[in-house]
């Protein structure tokens, strides 16, 4: 049995996968940090695991977690992992980073677009950006993974195998994101109230939203060069979901659907959680909740020249804790799928 | 392996059946019956089950089904079920009915309330009401199955232990209830459309909803005598769960909060499914989505005299087909609770 | 032109004010009262106020504001309208209330459900309940009105008649109300976050809730003794709306539907405002919002002897601002649907 | 009083007409048409306007409503206002026909998105395209007014400035639109309930909506050129609303905001109906609703030399009824504004 402890276990990534390990056949949960709740029942913070976890939340003490867990998970903001990690705690556990810490290898950009100073640049060249997919072999023996954003996740899958085939122009991508509102977080702000979220649609962060970079250093990769790339999100009165529209110009008139189509394929014909969907069938969130899975679908349009992808997941599973799961069962040399099987609740 | 066919598969009630016996360790489905959608992929009209379910949809042949299966789940109208069986079909299959066709004992009650002749009443003495926290021995040996209503499983499970110990006067039961829209099923009509029920709440079926004789034959049983009680189902803008908010007035006013609760575990208390709340904690449809629970809580009001019972349940799950698969394991001899042990999703 | 100042602007009830009087012809409104948003643009917090309103917000001077109003709203929280209430301020405006500081004409019950001192009880005998439909002519001349709550006004308006006409027994007045989360205020609090209040419905404040005496005051009148209800909150997944199920035996079974629509026709026949819905018809939310209208629909059940009412509102319109609105136009004998005669909005 | 017939009426749009001219103090209904409640009291059917709507419906009959009235509008689905107009009726009444019929002047593209025959050819060169704030003076002569599509007013009314003053490549124009359910009618079809809607969001007619060519005609007008654009609609969980996020590059990397802001007050400084946002503020869906306003806000993004402009509309008014009656307003010589100052409703 893998042990695992949660620090921040109260937000809504940190409950999912408390959801998750808690069905997870392989795992026990030997700590449920919060900060907030300390000394306070988690199953009374969370109803739905009542009489399902017994335990009290404690607070956010990487050292003393240490001892306990093979694994740790920290699904807190930005700047508490980086602040925590020492080289003592990453001879005992492995972790798994929720936050943003460590997926931006550039310590200058972190430190731009989050406006924090850095805790632990040290550790930068050896944490592995988890996006299991496309790191796959590094992961499994990492110290530290960096376990991707939510939209980054989404983003990055879907255009990433048109960038590496040179099929599309990275620098006209134009990414038109959509989220659930758990994406938001559990924090009591007047902003994410129900009457504010219900019956609305609105852009924000746009043109500064901080997973920008995140995309844009991923799909650099698959160019071979720097990328700059247009992103906005959007908020969308439903709990759970990502769905990103994804335009961008085709290097040659001439790309049919079906180049398309082998490209995906070539990449993650035999993935798991990576759903090509038939031809014609657009990307919906509903049809992934609760689940880890990644469905993208594609439209050539010969009118203009472009590919419009669509892709959907859910932003707490595949965008966070099944993500987090995955990587842990790579890093522990279990069935990557472990524990991840459940198919999507629908309706 | 139990083989399982579906009659009626691609409704809410039936496509959740195959959710759950997809990851069912003991089962196969070997038959997705639907009328509507003859000949198509499932998966193609439950875009959820895309890559896990790769079979065509069937007529509702339950001849030629029951030489294939182990037991048979009708997700169906009412009517259809009592139209089918037979005795032939009785001596290879169990079926588990999830109409109302063998619900009730008495014939005449069913044809007032459904207005439909019924084609089967020799089945009726036979028929074991699978509601398993009551009548789970009888269920083991049963041939069919009468699974309960969604309403009615939560209106009978918060009443019955109060009223079989007299702690309320079943007479002066009033039960209000509340239910996600995937309740009123996935047939095209223009109330059930997105904009009619969004930003709406109203009552339907006020004095003279079907589920009300269920409820009342069951609660008689309890009570010793015939029971009358009002019952009024409300539509919410949710998807999934119901609560039912159950007023009573005590049989003695000194009776206390104790009392009321060693009645309920006396009933309830080594049930893995019926979560009895803390003292003060109000059943929320949000804890249960997505699993087989039934959360109950109660509250004694000294003013009144009354005790308010609330109690809440996912409609698709321990409203139908959760409590179909636990009906279905007690039949065949599984852990009772086999293939529903999922937590819930929150949120 | 009626001069109007509002206290508590910016909570959903003031902010609806602002929308009413904006459109109403024989009103300016002249301050913004604020708190927590002094010197902002009053169209920054409120969007659709965007040019429109141009003023600022400020502080809560009642005094202050006496000088240059003719009408004080206060939309605040218990407490503050009878802390900040002197003779002084009365001799020069008038004062509609929308908080609970005097509805109840008993001290000790609104000091034992409130659990505050009332700062200003000399008040209460003069202060006159704002329910326009039932206290018309009081309310012309006062200079206190105690503007009712939400869940109150639709109780009060569904059993009044019923209970004045001796067709029901006050006493088994079960009363289950559903109200949208504009109800419960723009204070920024995890329990009204999106994804807490979306997909879920509960009950809240069982047996406790503060508009419980409210109610059992006015129905007292009604009755000519005292009377207990039972009155249950919950609250749904939507922003406006409060209906309201009431349950009541009938004094006697033969009591007729024909009988109880010539009660309510008695009292509300010529009311502007209340719409007795035709036969069999049930009261919806959807088809008040926005709007001043109370729509109230019912049903005799013979097979229990009761009658169930049905009753729907805008909880921010005829059960906050609207209502506010009808009472100004009573004390400045404008015409009482002035400002008020807009369609519901549907969808 | 202008005379107003309505062929459509039980529709969204249709009822959204009623709701505004019922309020609209010019204005008599004097006809409601519905094929589908022939003869049934249209509060009926919509029971927002109960007591306030008398009429029952009636066939569509464009030749005698043309007796009787002096304006029709046609909410009906594209090819039955073509199919039913006639020169008789043109000299008797005007036209505002909020489908598709009269909307481009190419009766080849019609035929081929739409594909339908056009049934009266003839008159596409008189009708009159009726974005008002664009063709304010033609409309005001016109026999037959084109009422535009939603999403068509919001991405016009968002993209035409820049392009006029050359500050954008129209060629880059990438429209991302999110609309409400309301836009997709009220017909009963599995796709639009409730659950199928709730909790998801989607493309859909990727690279096909047909609103595409009517973008494309309206803003080739204002570059001087034909233009082609990449449209893509989506559903969103919500009844009104709609919100464009377009996307286009800069043509001069050194455009400021202050010169995009200089260009759009040059078309829109003087509109009662087009708010241009504060610099930084998002356009939400949540701030127009139930108004006739249009809020346009955008930002320069110099990493990516594109500017991103967001605009909300409620798509039952400013983008189908509020533009008709602005329409009529104009036909008829009445104050462009009466009847469609109702502030936006929030929450």
């Amino acid at each position: 049995m893998v042990r695992a402890g949660i620090i921040g276990s109260t937000g809504y990534a940190g409950a999912e996968l408390v959801r998750l390990l808690t069905a997870h056949p392989e795992t026990e949960i030997v700590w449920y940090g919060s900060r907030s709740y300390i000394e306070q029942p988690f199953a009374k913070i969370y109803g739905n695991m009542f009489r399902l976890v017994g335990d009290v939340c404690r607070d956010d003490n990487m050292e003393a977690l240490a001892e306990e867990a093979d694994v740790i998970f920290t699904a807190t903001p930005q700047g508490l992992c980086a602040s925590l990690v020492t080289e003592d705690i990453l001879r005992k556990v492995k972790i798994v980073d929720l936050s943003a810490d460590f997926r931006l290898k550039d310590v200058k950009v972190y430190e731009k677009w989050y406006g924090l100073e850095h805790r632990a640049p040290q550790y930068l060249p050896e944490a592995v950006y988890g996006l299991c997919e496309l790191n796959r072999e590094q992961i499994r023996s990492a110290r530290i993974v960096a376990n991707p954003g939510c939209y980054t996740t989404c983003s990055i899958l879907s255009a990433w195998p048109l960038i590496k085939e040179g099929l599309i122009d990275p620098d006209t991508l134009i990414i038109d994101a959509k989220s659930g509102t758990s994406g938001a977080g559990r924090g009591a702000k007047t902003a994410n109230l129900f009457c504010e979220v219900n019956e609305n649609i609105k852009a924000y962060g746009v043109a500064t939203h901080r997973h920008t970079p995140e995309i844009e250093e991923q799909l650099s990769g698959a160019a071979g060069r720097e990328v700059t790339v247009s992103f906005t999100p959007h908020l969308v009165p439903m709990n759970r979901g990502i769905l990103v529209t994804a335009y961008a110009s085709l290097t040659d008139k001439g790309i049919t659907e079906e180049q398309v189509r082998t490209a995906y394929e070539k990449y993650y014909g035999t993935e798991t959680f990576i759903r090509l969907l038939d031809p014609g069938v657009c990307a919906e969130t509903r049809w992934v909740e609760g689940s880890n899975y990644v469905d993208i679908g594609f439209r050539v349009d010969p009118r203009t020249g472009r590919v419009i992808i669509m892709a959907a997941l859910d932003n707490l599973v595949k965008g966070a804790a099944g993500q987090a799961v995955q990587n842990m069962n790579l890093l522990f040399g279990l069935d990557e799928a472990e524990g991840l099987r459940m198919p999507p609740l629908f309706p």
